[in-house]
């Protein structure tokens, strides 16, 4: 295993003070391991918190910023938050209007948000509401998941929603948004080698060096499948149709994400975009708005994954809405 | 080999060809393999043109759009555009008050910009400055050049550069300008592993699993030693000892930029930043600008490199002027 790490047990503490010196502009709490907005929102707006394992960078601390996120809640690599820095960050984020926790769809992420929704209930009072984010088409129950897994819709909702809970709308607006954008989202994935986790030392799975893994989960979850290594435009139709076949993209303004999983340069994720650009033409599907780059990564594992969200107009307003954080930033 | 594409020979026009894809803001000639801004800068300023092999990306494509390039050159992976491309793109970026050429200092490029101007001039009238970027102190003379290698300081003088030229600054003011942040930009990277060309299919160089590279060049040019595998506190001390031994940074507001190379995730970036920022605050040198991430890559490498620049209250204002390129995106 070659990292640019100290060593396996400070990768956390040692990538967020790095963060944090990257990133004057965020407040970091790096004994809670929490980062915040410097400048908290106006009163009576929605705190919106995310949070999750490490290893998936720039979710979810590269989203904290005007327009996105008021704080992330980080966690070892491929672990949750603990509930007692979720109860924190909580706390901290709410001015008043309660706050919205959006939290990928694994058995520890949704078992320690839950936790720390009753206790921040019962201790502050603060009025929480949850969205749980469960896009992946590649398997139903998965190795720390029941149900789907939740992946790169993620990235989009906290966008949209981060732009709504900054216009002021009250805490069930913003929830029933949020839901709606992650029944409208549908994502798949494909390694063309394995994730290293730190502490483990070797690679999570073994992948043969002419295989590829379709439906491969973010902290190397088993797929839907092996495959030969196969050219682009096949890699692109085995992203793409089972998403196609998941939801009904047809007559809406669609918002695609190519997201790189940490190890694959920018130059083969734009060569898969325009792959799945093609296809997505080609069966009457109507892309509006589009990213391609690393936005949700399973540290070094080589791959990308498709994310297609069937928005509106709404959400493509929310969408064009400015926003400043490290992972994405556009607008005034 | 395993890669996101479709056959060796179709890499550049195909990841061109999803570029154009993804940046409908932009606009791309795929027959002469160039890329603009949609709309062109208003009459009287001066055109910026820079360009090279790709494998770099988001260099240097991802930094044409207001603030930054007008054009960029898209040659074979790590292999100099031609003359007639670089010609045809000169005459398009000119309005009437020259051209600048950023070239990075390597033979196959400094000759053909070099032809490419005196091709202009002679047929045209278009007025044409170069600036050749040399800011690698790893080695003196390298594969494929004479004299240090230009790396990591072309993306900071295009951005620098790219503000002075939107405001009207007349050609010479414009090149002694990035002549000047050339000269105060010095840069060194590591890498932990090969890229792979995809027309070689098997990695360019071999490293031991147990080993690094110090001063590697980013096509994988051969770099000063290499090490034992160490530490992320010591691989920066072996980044910014020779660096700072090289200039001096000493009172002045220094813009740093932890660059990754492409195959390495941006978690173990922020960390490298955390202890080269530890390192220079130690040292006395004041970071006044920062940014971290996959800025100039080498393909599928894994590593980083560093780049510092002894700036001036001039080139921080330039620094902080807006720019909205797929690569580096901040302000109005």
């Amino acid at each position: 295993m070659k990292k640019l790490i100290n060593g396996p047990d400070a990768v956390v503490a040692d990538s967020l003070a790095g963060f944090a010196a990257a990133h004057p502009e965020l407040r970091v709490d790096r004994r809670n391991r929490i980062v915040y907005r410097a400048t908290p929102k106006g009163p009576g707006k929605v705190g919106l918190l995310s949070g999750g394992g490490s290893g998936h960078e720039p979710l979810h601390s590269g989203y904290v910023g005007p327009g996105m996120l008021d704080a992330a809640v980080v966690g070892e690599v491929f672990t949750s938050p603990t509930p007692d820095q979720v109860l924190e960050a909580t706390k901290n984020v709410d001015v008043g209007a309660g706050v919205l926790h959006i939290v990928k769809n694994y058995t520890g992420d949704v078992m320690n948000f839950d936790m720390a929704s009753e206790l921040v209930a019962a201790e502050a009072g603060v009025r929480v509401e949850s969205v749980v984010v469960n896009d992946d088409v590649a398997v139903q129950d998965s190795l720390y998941t029941a149900g789907r897994r939740g992946v790169g819709t993620t990235v989009l909702l906290e966008k949209i929603v981060g732009a709504a809970a900054e216009e002021g709308r009250d805490l069930a607006s913003v929830a029933a948004l949020a839901r709606r954008v992650n029944e409208s989202g549908r994502s798949l994935g494909v390694a063309l080698t394995s994730c290293t986790v730190p502490a483990a030392g070797r690679p999570t799975f073994e992948l043969p060096e002419d295989e590829l893994e379709i439906g491969i989960g973010i902290h190397g979850e088993p797929g839907r499948r092996r495959e030969k290594v196969a050219p682009a435009s096949d890699i692109a139709r085995l992203l793409v149709e089972p998403i196609l076949a998941d939801l009904d993209f047809g007559g809406a303004p669609v918002i695609a994400m190519l997201n790189g999983m940490g190890g694959s340069p920018l130059s083969e994720l734009y060569l898969m975009y325009g792959e799945v650009a093609a296809l997505l033409e080609a069966s009457g599907v109507r892309v509006a708005r589009r990213i391609v780059g690393d936005y949700i990564t399973s540290l070094d594992m080589a791959g990308c994954s498709l994310t297609l969200l069937r928005a509106d107009d709404e959400m493509l307003t929310l969408w064009d809405a400015p926003v400043a954080t490290p992972g994405l930033r556009w607008g005034a």
